[in-house]
């Protein structure tokens, strides 16, 4: 059986998964993988080995020896990956080239291990338009920086654009999960850009050709078209997952109220707080996903 | 006096340079970096950590202290940053948009330090066409994904096209400082795409819309227009230095030669072998020219 989304990929053989440091000649792939239904993508190492430990605790399953999370990545820092019973946990580090080589990898580790009905959820941090820092974005649409739902790259030296797909079910489910009343969760569309300055307008970076009125005009741009949030990866998650035929999520915390300031916020505690609201919308959702599997059993 | 490259950014007031950690109103960024001469980025955290080490040990400089590497960006795990004399090290992670991130801010420090004539080395790893593994490629021109010579991005909801510059004086005193005779150091062009299987024609990805005679034609391509290394950073370095007026070079060893194998090597005894021929030239180079500036003093 050859994998539907590249027919070069059959089970059988064996496929050394270079940036996961994961060769499936050393490891019984099925064995250690099969039960896999949700995968969380976040961007920074640290951030996913919090998580690992939270959705391993509010599960009430191993994640290694002694609580220290067993990191199957373990021959690489290029990225981590964590396993929590049926959760999966990596890193995505900054930007949709970074996204793109763990998901690839990812995505054949789960042909490689037949996983059935996986769910990708991006568990991220973004920067508001017009909402408050510490609000938590559900991505109902997704836009690049050109503001169109398509992700453009190059392929065999010519330009391509995939269409991209955001399941508005399960984006309707994750909001409703809002577990506390301390913050707003909202639905939005995320633009997704391949710059942390200019792409997203800030004229605090190195490298600036614009003008702050320019800086404005494009933000409020943003807003009136819906726009709730801008970050750097979920023009890839969201294509990337539709061409492999996984359901896709993003929810995202903002840090930042884009139209009063260009700064991510450096209240080191406050971010921290910030950061677990994601991680509490994903495991509640976990949880009532796998409630209902429980329940039909 | 405020940045050429953006005249937002001024000295006076302070700066949080976020992906780093670092705020400026917490440290003395002069005193800390205005002896930077050299700026050497890496993709992976690990290697520069070997790297600082390396060039400390050359160098005979304090790195941090009883030879551990002291982390300036100690208070994030996005990027590391370490300092061995007047050589700056960090990661960029992989791709564009993670290498803007951290070499904006890097812009910004040396801004703020007031450093002068400072030079970019990216010490990294790359796939080869048509030269065998372990060979070392500097750069004398980079191509996009469209085999162009402009790195592609956007800018407030606008595509724009930036130009690259590499300097060919540069490229050819490194080729020339190859110090070894164990391998080949040879000049080249370079192609900079944004992802590691589609966009270098590798069909062993999870996502393929292509054949693997479409891969030889593309592959046998650009080894017609001289091309000798891909890899996913080099034109956003490019484009980047040379906005921001700073002299720049790419000095990488290939890991495979992609006209006989998609697969970089699994013989981790070879790769790390070879990955220290890229820390052999800079550190050849910096030592170089560091003696020449002793001889004018």
């Amino acid at each position: 059986m050859s994998l539907k989304s590249n027919p070069h990929i059959q089970h059988g053989g064996y496929d050394f998964l270079y940036h996961l440091g994961i060769n499936t000649k050393d490891v019984d792939i099925k064995k250690l993988f099969n039960d896999v239904k949700f995968v969380c993508l976040g961007g920074s190492q640290s951030r996913m080995f919090e998580f690992v430990r939270y959705i391993g605790a509010q599960l009430n399953v191993k994640i290694g020896e002694n609580e220290e999370p067993f990191n199957y990545a373990y021959k690489t820092d290029r990225y981590c990956l964590y396993k929590a019973g049926p959760v999966l946990c990596a890193n995505h580090g900054i930007g949709i080239p970074s996204l793109s080589v763990v998901i690839n990898e990812i995505f054949k580790l789960l042909f490689y291990a037949e996983c059935k009905d996986v769910i990708f959820l991006r568990i991220g941090t973004s920067g508001g338009v017009g909402i408050d820092p510490g609000t938590v974005v559900i991505t109902t649409n997704v836009l690049n920086g050109e503001l169109k739902p398509i992700h453009c790259t190059t392929v065999l030296g010519r330009r391509i654009e995939h269409p991209t797909y955001v399941d508005s079910d399960l984006a309707k489910e994750l909001v409703n999960l809002c577990p506390d009343e301390n913050y707003a969760t909202v639905l939005g569309t995320t633009v997704s850009v391949d710059s942390f300055y200019e792409g997203q307008g800030r004229i605090d970076g190195a490298l600036c050709d614009y003008t702050d009125d320019d800086r404005k005009t494009f933000l409020k741009s943003l807003q009136e078209k819906g726009v709730k949030n801008i970050e750097m990866e979920s023009i890839g998650l969201f294509s990337f997952c539709h061409r492999a035929g996984y359901k896709a999520a993003m929810i995202s915390v903002v840090l930042v109220n884009r139209l009063v300031s260009d700064k991510p916020t450096d209240d080191d505690e406050a971010r921290k707080d910030w950061e677990q609201r994601p991680f509490s919308i994903a495991s509640h959702f976990i949880k009532s996903r796998l409630d209902k599997v429980e329940g039909l059993a």
